[in-house]
């Protein structure tokens, strides 16, 4: 029997993994599985840390229920979430819009509106009118494009967090010119959930745990790749220091007070202009075409 | 603002994580974030992919319960918690018995014997005989240590996973020779438990899920390094591809029938003797020294 080391032991647990049918998941598994010990060996990590790091990761999973998912919290403020969302840019067969975090807070549960209606139902502080088109990666307007919405509403907060009943969220349809039109509440920026262990290593971090104000959207259109992106708005305290890597600068907008141009007038506006990349056989098969909603997204909205 | 890119995330992510005040949590958490990023760069992760891993570790998190600890199963299946050891060992200030796995089933609730006296409430199996010395690194022997060993009953299971009271495991104390004296029953190799997320794990990767028979020691003395280990009962069908990568040659015994040095006759037995290496003042710090139950044993006992 060869004698395990520090040196030898990463080859006798692949040497072991190497059983595995499923290919692809013998990769990542080996691969993680490297890097796991690579990085145990680079900080001589010791017993009582590594027990630290059991009692860690325990109580982020019993941490999560039906209505919070604190290990998505977690890889989002570790920026794996952000990083995936990178790589899954640079694999779409067009250049579209980027994308950005779903977040913890998208639902199932979201009523559908008509173009202009307002989704907020109580509107305490600024209104603001959200338009612009939607269309391919060439510019060919997209009719009939889903476009759903989802933000906190005055308080810093999304419905799901005090109340069932949907609110702040909407369903909208483009029309013939791919042009969709929102009538909203201005976001405010918010603080992650802190009375986790998430939290808590955030807090133990020295980190500030905010999150600029910014408006989620998910649009999709049959044959096309999802798009799940968010608007920032420009002058944010945190658009710099998202706690979770969120912010693209082609996703920073600004609030106008007059916009000629804007189709309901007497609000503040944001005309932002969506495009979607063809889906490839890829997006096609892991079900993240605009026909059949992201199995992703269902996922994650169980998962909360 | 500098725009989020593949290459310069883990950067941008390490920069927020710089305000961390504990100068090895900084170091620990920023090697982790640069591992994990890697691991997911090189095998461009994908969304759905990310989706299936975070669903993984919140099933492990929520299947670990007062009797049970599925992340402790994780680590050790993946080979980190060896590796750990591994790594231990090198920083005792003395040559010393190798260590190996504590694995989930120490219990706090162990029965004192007197030497000699049967651990096992009934012996259906072979009787065996565990005997031999506790020395210090230069030889010297070491009276009053306290040796608590805790094994498998005949049914291939430990006490705590089939009733409340105790069975099969003692603390006994050395003699003024520094020989201690056991009574036990054959252990049998037995499989880690498969009906959690691990399980389904390691069935997935073609992997047996089998440990080799072994007696698990915890030896302890004031002033020395807390020894946490295990004997491997030779010619067990599994000595050689352990599940969670326990083993060391060192640690591998042979059951001697008829062994005239020992001071029980009529009855097969083992002969080991351990070393312990004096305390280093780390060790001391982090309370697993023998005056004091290791902290990690206690945590993890009690995380059972």
């Amino acid at each position: 029997m060869s004698e395990l080391t520090v040196e030898n032991i990463t080859d006798v647990v692949l040497q072991q993994m190497s059983t595995t049918p499923n290919a692809r998941q013998k990769e990542v598994l080996g691969v993680f599985v490297k890097h796991l010990h690579a990085a145990a060996k680079e900080v001589r990590l010791t017993p009582s840390e590594w027990l630290m790091g059991i009692d860690f990761l325990t109580k982020v999973g019993q941490k999560c229920t039906d209505t919070r998912q604190e290990f998505i919290l977690l890889s989002d403020t570790m920026g794996l979430s952000a990083l995936v969302h990178l790589m899954h840019d640079k694999t779409a067969v067009e250049h579209a819009t980027t994308t950005s975090l779903l977040g913890p807070f998208f639902r199932e549960n979201t009523p559908r509106y008509k173009a202009g209606e307002q989704i907020a139902k109580s509107v305490k502080g600024k209104e603001v009118v959200l338009y612009g088109r939607v269309s391919d990666a060439h510019g060919k307007p997209l009719a009939n494009a889903e476009v759903t919405v989802w933000q906190t509403a005055e308080n810093g907060l999304y419905d799901i967090q005090y109340q069932d009943d949907p609110d702040v969220r909407g369903i909208f349809t483009t029309d013939a010119n791919g042009d969709y039109l929102i009538r909203t509440t201005a976001p405010v920026g918010y603080s992650i959930p802190m009375d986790g262990p998430v939290g808590d290593l955030v807090t133990s971090q020295g980190r500030h745990g905010m999150r600029p104000a910014h408006i989620h959207f998910l649009i999709s259109s049959p044959d096309y790749r999802e798009l799940v992106t968010a608007l920032y708005i420009d002058g944010d305290a945190h658009i710099a220091d998202d706690v979770v890597f969120g912010v693209a600068g082609e996703l920073v907008v600004k609030i106008v007070d007059h916009d000629p141009a804007c189709p309901i007038q007497g609000a503040s506006s944001v005309r932002y202009d969506f495009s979607l990349s063809k889906a490839s056989e890829a997006d096609k098969m892991s079900g993240r075409v605009g026909a059949d909603p992201a199995a992703i997204t269902k996922a994650a909205a169980a998962a909360e």
